[in-house]
């Protein structure tokens, strides 16, 4: 099995090769020291992942790709919606929902917020995250990135386009039940919950309130726990 | 509600009082400067948790309980066995078993593990992981702390006393289906996953071979992950 991986946003085609520049080609010959014939894997994030063998001349990486698989992404889409923990815990939180299977990230504002994402989520935090979804596509072999999206309101989360099923993660609902939805929004607040009004908002909405553990979690560990149970459920009905 | 949580191992009843000394009465009163009245929550780890306030004299910290509530152990019981993280992800892993509700952890031993627990489990980290089971019962309202167990190996992993159900998480497996099953074991693997050896074993014990997300996941995510998916579950399938 390749014991590096790589990022390759631009794949070409199986029997044809490349030469690698940048940091990814930095760090594969000076920490990870390849030498001509070891084999990668290379990722381009967008469903596509080859495996390929390395041709070393003249100090330059360069790869020749030996086959091209291409995955679907998966069923559900789980968008999660989530309130920003503080400092580093919310590259945890971006992190966690790669490993599990999420689709995308969206910080989102809410009335207990102890964070304003609006000044939390800085250029240099969106550009740190977007680094953390490459790393973890590679560690955990996941064939689609993690996508990152901008800040929006609880009152944008819980208006989905048509198609969109939205759970909200609450202690007062029932355990998540399967509803074969191919697209599914799941709002996570913060650690004070959420306002009485905003519970309200979602349950007109038709949002489902559903309950993912008998404690309180942190924010970056009920995200990851929400989205994954969602996940098995509805891949466990598709595929009983 | 109490904004503040306490440690108590030997709560009174509710109409008593205590002195409370130690790292938690200096905490209480240096840093988060509780005064005479304040209400506080306290949990003795063992299923009582007592609503009390709070009487401040000569610099001592004295508690009137005013209220105790027994609360049974979550069924199923969950006992946690994997491998061991590097470093500090060893906290994080016990931090998070801790917040889904898992009953107990046991260090394990297994071919593939890059860290070998019997170097790993030095007496200051059981001493810090306890510290972490007590911060973590406070502030996830958990009213039994998560247990800390010696090191085993996967040998004895397999063995389970009776009425003990064994499972062990491998992506080969298909999603966990609730069994009904009071005490649970769970096996997670080092992140280079198990051996073959390993998995006969595990299958010519009767442990049910199964799959928490379509990724890998570290340790200290995957163990969380397969720990509250089979909560859920079985707790759903107990009260649907």
């Amino acid at each position: 099995m390749p014991r590096h991986s790589l990022f390759i946003p631009d794949l070409p085609r199986a029997g044809e090769s490349l030469t690698l520049t940048g940091d990814e080609a930095t760090h594969a010959l000076r920490v990870k020291r390849l030498r001509t014939g070891d084999r990668v894997r290379a990722f381009d994030g967008a469903g596509r992942v080859a495996l390929a063998h390395v041709t070393i001349a003249r100090r330059e990486l360069g790869l020749e790709i030996d086959s091209i698989e291409r995955f679907d992404r998966l069923v559900p889409a789980i968008g999660v919606w989530s309130a920003v923990p503080k400092g580093p815990r919310v590259g945890e939180l971006f992190e966690h929902l790669s490993q599990v299977g999420a689709a995308s990230w969206t910080p989102m504002n809410s009335g207990r917020a102890s964070v304003d994402p609006a000044r939390a989520m800085t250029n240099a935090k969106m550009q740190r995250l977007a680094r953390i979804s490459i790393e973890s596509m590679k560690q955990c072999h996941r064939p689609w990135r993690l996508e990152l999206n901008k800040t929006r309101t609880f009152g944008d989360a819980i208006h989905a386009v048509g198609g969109t099923a939205i759970v909200l993660a609450d202690c007062s609902g029932k355990a998540y039940r399967a509803t074969g939805a191919g697209r599914i929004r799941l709002l996570v607040g913060p650690e004070g919950g959420w306002t009485k009004d905003e519970l309200a908002a979602a349950e007109s909405a038709g949002a489902a309130v559903s309950s993912f553990g008998p404690h309180v979690m942190r924010i970056e560990l009920a995200a990851a726990i929400a989205a994954a149970t969602v996940l098995d459920k509805e891949q466990s009905r598709r595929d009983p």
